[in-house]
């Protein structure tokens, strides 16, 4: 993390870059998310030398930027003030006018940018578009961090096709559940906890038509303060789910097989996709607006994923106990283990008693 | 951790307690580790003051104790000092004269210990003997490593039969191995050479014939500066495996059925033993002096200890990687998750790209 210097008396401040108001700003942006796609989490923070002047996220597509919530949050304090944003400030008309042009109206001095925006129509220009006004860029500051919570509107845009998200909870050794048995609580307080907050912040939650029968799950987001449900998306090849099992709510989303005869659900105002395989519901998901899509298993489900390649991420909650019996989370194709693949940019923190392994198997698309 | 304080210039030090010095002397004992069965891995330090003025640990059966290592280091300047030892020191004549006795005629002023011994010939009577000869003496510093360091000596003092490890390296996806494959690596670099020194560190390894036969195991300590091989047991009920495998050299221990031919093996040298059933194998490895069991596997082994209670501890590598089909550690009985057994006293190390968790399944005996 950068020091910030307090200039020489009499002088005008050389604006160092300070990491923490870029963390600052990911927090900000970090309110939005599972609220903004198929628009990135954005936040922003307006810097008058050490003094926070102005804070501001972008709530939901169709609503302001980051930026314009933090420049009407700072008034006229943001003239010669220093700009942080997660996210390279649009160049382009979309639904909202673009963002560097309000930070240049307002008069910023210097804007600091995390990661450049992978949209095509900006990519750069929102950047050289400041530049081109007089306005001190620096790119790059906690850019991992930022492009990690962009992961839905990157795969989105780039891919068309939302950042699937892996997630089980596994005993020490290697199983997810008991033999025959829905429900069966793994892991601990704090883990269930933060997997609820996944669940607000993501957009979509998918599950197999197995866990479906066994569990009867809500999928609902439970114990978030201010928390939204993620969509639920059902992968039901037969059609043969119950349409009154608990998932069923508006904006679910069935994903059937071609020749299952889905008329009981679309009946009952489920969204039925019918891709032709795996990776085509994907980018039917991804038309749908949804960037980023919690795999919640069971093992059927993700083993389907895993074995496509479908699978972009895994978090993994560790409990400590031996079960002796029970399902794998994956299952597949026997290969040797020097085939086994790596995951990039693990993480691992203790949660009580237990221990949460993060990780990537595909990169997050950049500019 | 406390402070070692100063004592005012004239006026005699109150000798306080300091961890740093149980610290070393653990350290000492750690040099015996895999060396002293049926005795404890013992170490002790004499402290002048600020000033460690004495070391010893305990080599191997047979020879002095700490004590005795580290008063003859002191010397004159054992007097008035104080001693740290990480078990009570003995008060009975056994193949050496008592240490306790020992630590009186040195003339130390205070004796400050780990753990009591738990060996009913002492249990607290070394401490009494102390007392009585006017020895100030603090129990209790640092026990818990202490009694997690002298693990193989409790459980075989108290319970006659090894203190039995679990250890297995194990995929994010709950997977020891791939299917037929024998030999596939699983963790990095710094995960293998602490296993390695696993190795160095308990009496026993114990494998299974289908181990035996997959591998063909020498089961070794490589790459471990001063290491040593620990007794390689060999669970073959039918006594099918090969006597010219690598892993029979002298001390190996064919654990073979009441009916198995077991002609060949004793014939090349190997002891055979023939327990009624795997509760008292543990109780003949006992009664060689193996006073720890590292069990390397596979999963037929390691799921037959388990259902039947017999593993103490667990140390399992977790790699982040994913491998789709392949082994689990254990199976066994099926049971629904919330009879899942818990593990007790978790530790979690980041070594490398890999994770360790260990912890306990049973207490370690203490007084």
């Amino acid at each position: 993390m950068y020091e910030v210097n307090a200039p020489p008396p009499g002088v005008a401040a050389a604006l160092p870059v300070d990491e923490r108001f870029m963390t600052l700003a990911l927090e900000q942006a970090a309110r939005g998310l599972g609220r903004t796609a198929p628009n990135p989490p954005v936040g922003c923070v307006i810097v008058q030398g050490e003094d926070v002047v102005g804070r501001g996220f972008h709530p939901r597509a169709g609503e302001p930027h980051a930026e314009v919530f933090a420049l009407r949050d700072a008034g006229e304090r943001a003239r010669g003030a220093t700009a942080y944003v997660t996210l390279e400030p649009c160049s382009h008309h979309g639904r909202t006018p673009p963002c560097a042009d309000a930070l240049i109206a307002a008069g910023v001095r210097r804007v600091v940018v995390a990661a450049l925006d992978p949209n095509p129509l900006v990519a750069g220009r929102g950047v050289q578009r400041l530049r081109d006004a007089g306005i001190e860029v620096t790119v790059g500051v906690l850019e991992s961090e930022a492009v990690r919570q962009q992961a839905g509107f990157r795969s989105l845009i780039v891919r068309g096709r939302p950042w699937v998200v892996a997630k089980y909870a596994m005993t020490l050794d290697g199983k997810v559940a008991a033999p025959r048995e829905g429900n069966g609580v793994v892991s601990g307080l704090k883990a269930r906890a933060l997997a609820m907050r996944w669940r607000d912040e993501l957009d979509a939650i998918a599950v197999g038509s197995g866990t479906l029968e066994l569990d009867n799950p809500a999928l609902t987001t439970r114990g978030v303060p201010g928390g939204r449900d993620a969509r639920p998306v059902v992968f039901d090849r037969r059609a043969l789910s119950n349409p009154q099992a608990r998932v069923w709510r508006e904006g679910a989303v069935l994903i059937s097989g071609l020749r299952a005869d889905t008329a009981r659900h679309e009946v009952a105002g489920i969204t039925v996709l019918r891709p032709e395989a795996l990776p085509d519901s994907l980018t039917e998901l991804g038309e749908l607006d949804i960037g980023t899509l919690l795999l919640e298993g069971g093992p059927t489900l993700m083993s389907a994923f895993f074995a496509q390649g479908l699978v972009d991420e895994v978090r993994v909650f560790l409990s400590p106990k031996l079960l002796g019996a029970g399902l794998s989370p994956l299952t597949g194709r026997a290969r040797p283990m020097h085939e086994a693949q790596a995951l990039r940019d693990v993480t691992v923190e203790t949660l009580g008693p237990d221990v949460l392994i993060t990780g990537l198997l595909h990169d997050i698309p950049r500019v």
